[in-house]
């Protein structure tokens, strides 16, 4: 046992990360990529509540470093709501609303592509969790016309739609739902954690109530950090002051993210307000390795033309490759990374995730070249 | 409004900290500067989820990098729990455990010197909060037995004992309180935010059932990132899991701190676990400091003598100056600022806090000189 616990810290005092300097097509990963300011701001405000030198009370309120100015003046610009704040991610952002805005036993309406940290921050809540369908295999389309006969049957509290999921990259027609949500005068959240930092996105162009983004998904951030925005009716329930600390949020604990994830979401802000003006580009990209890798027997799911740079393909040969090779599934993460690419989930064959986002089209080439290797080696 | 919105933009890609370098005695900070071992793993870890490389579906069952390990075997052996587990941060925590264990219009009982996010969390849960009272200035000391008789006039849902407290630094007697705790049969969290990773501490020995400790605080971390222990018999209440998605923490949202602030608090882990064992080195540090202090005309507060790091000192005639300068309060700020030292809350100066834990002995004479040196400039 000490002899145990003496090498583990060692190795804690070492910790390396094996994928660093791949071609990185992990859906999870490619948005939050560092930019070379935020890698500098990373080393600067390491240390613990470096953030709160000059703190009066409230993490938002900083203005030095520009917290104030950044939370006030362009976060709400760039998400198209009209007031915002910072949480520790989607996640607790999601949590945060419902929290919010519903109570034990209410309803929630959302959609089956959903994140499954929907359905867990609505179980925190206590709520009752009632799914939109998706069209299924292989398109899993998510019609939000539907969404009108459950919030008809169900009355729920709250909707929310997943802008695209992680699972397809599906975008499905989230203008549409606002207009649902308006007539039926429901608040509507938009989890936009695979949208906000890649793609243009406006809440008030959707009619959403309240937009959430992911730092670490999609803002070139280090983990954990989100956004949250929301319309300015909802800032005195959500953003509801401590009745003790009265500038003091009671659904932030005061401050989130008190540290050094916030000062890389804003080293990178002006960045990732610049790269999402190409989305164009991100989108011909994400077609054309898909037309590719179909062309070397895999399917893609989810909705075509695919409109995300996050794509799931079927993969039946390699499954049955997996099936009688001794890594199992293990085989394609060996390969790929081998040949210097990281992204499929390690042990999943059957079918896989990528995301085109932060490799180039030679990159991406040279990942068609090498799923075609791969393929001729095994069959 | 264009222009100013691309000034900030241009602050932001090059966000500097203003008190890098200085002789740190701010007491949020001084428990929370990173080892060279994190500053590595900050670089190393910095892009958004690469800690979830090699993720099955939960933060804590990670094993490439060791985070099952650090969760399962070190950590409790640490904190002298049964079962631990990874928060955003000491108030994330209490919010965790008091969300489990109480609802709505149920009652918490809690010293007087706790932290607001001890107030802001049973709001955020809807409790009623019921404070046992401190002796008041200058020592300010909380009497533990003073919680048996408001146990048996509110019969609370769960206690809290801020140990030390964030204000005065003062312990309580935490073990004391574990026996009422017994004696009443209701849950006892003990929150160390002050103490984890700065000074010996077992919940075990103390009695309680849950201890709450700070990265950024006391752990040579980035933040934000805390640690939670309890007893096993707890496990099932706070870290149920989702009905849904049977590896997922409701409480933990799936995962809490699912980034870099993680990684630094495993990097730094060796390195605080042998600084513990140097506690007595430090509260001489600081009664030797504090006696000093008091030669100058300054009082300290909170008990005496003192064990802990955290000094507060009632400084009368500082105020007197900062009556009569222009920078008003901001005077001792510019003052020590100019003589390379940073610790005291920019724009107080009746009183003010300092930490001694990360300065040796001749950084302090220098502290010393300086106050002295700055009384005499004014005087």
């Amino acid at each position: 046992m000490e002899q145990k616990s003496s090498k583990l810290l060692q190795k804690l005092s070492r910790l390396r990360r094996e994928h660093k300097g791949l071609i990185n097509l992990m859906p999870l990963q490619t948005g939050g990529m560092l930019t070379e300011a935020a890698r500098e701001a990373l080393a600067e405000f390491g240390d613990g509540y470096s953030v709160c030198d000059f703190c009066e009370g409230s993490l938002c309120n900083v203005t030095n470093p520009p917290i104030r100015e950044f939370v006030q003046e362009l976060l709400p610009h760039f998400l198209g709501c009209e007031v915002a704040t910072i949480t520790h991610g989607a996640r607790e952002a999601k949590f945060m609303v419902m929290h919010s805005l519903a109570r034990p036993g209410d309803s929630i309406l959302v959609d089956a592509n959903r994140h499954y940290t929907t359905f867990v921050a609505a179980e925190r809540v206590g709520l009752s969790i009632i799914e939109v369908p998706n069209s299924g295999h292989p398109e899993f389309r998510v019609d939000v016309n539907e969404y009108a006969t459950l919030i008809k049957q169900h009355a729920p509290k709250l909707i929310l739609l997943t802008y695209p999921d992680g699972n397809y990259g599906n975008l499905p027609d989230a203008r549409r739902l606002g207009e649902i949500a308006q007539e039926y005068n429901v608040p509507y959240i938009l989890n936009g954690a695979y949208a906000v930092g890649r793609m243009p996105i406006s809440m008030v162009e959707t009619g959403a109530d309240f937009i959430i983004g992911s730092g670490h998904k999609s803002m070139a951030s280090a983990g954990p950090v989100g956004v949250l925005g929301m319309k300015k009716k909802w800032e005195q329930i959500v953003l509801r002051k401590s009745g003790r600390h009265a500038n003091k949020d009671i659904e932030l604990l005061g401050c989130s993210v008190r540290g050094v994830p916030l000062m890389t979401l804003m080293a990178s802000f002006p960045f990732v307000k610049e790269r999402v003006a190409h989305w164009n580009e991100q989108v011909s990209k994400a077609q054309w390795f898909s037309a590719e890798l179909e062309k070397l027997g895999f399917t893609q799911l989810g909705e075509r033309p695919h409109r995300h740079d996050l794509l799931h393909f079927d993969a039946p040969e390699l499954y049955e490759i997996s099936k009688r090779v001794r890594e199992k599934g293990y085989f394609l993460y060996k390969e790929l990374k081998e040949r210097g690419i990281w992204g499929p989930q390690p042990g999943l064959a059957r079918s896989f995730k990528l995301s085109t986002f932060a490799a180039d089209r030679q990159q991406l080439g040279l990942v068609i070249d090498s799923f075609k290797a791969i393929l001729s080696k095994y069959s």
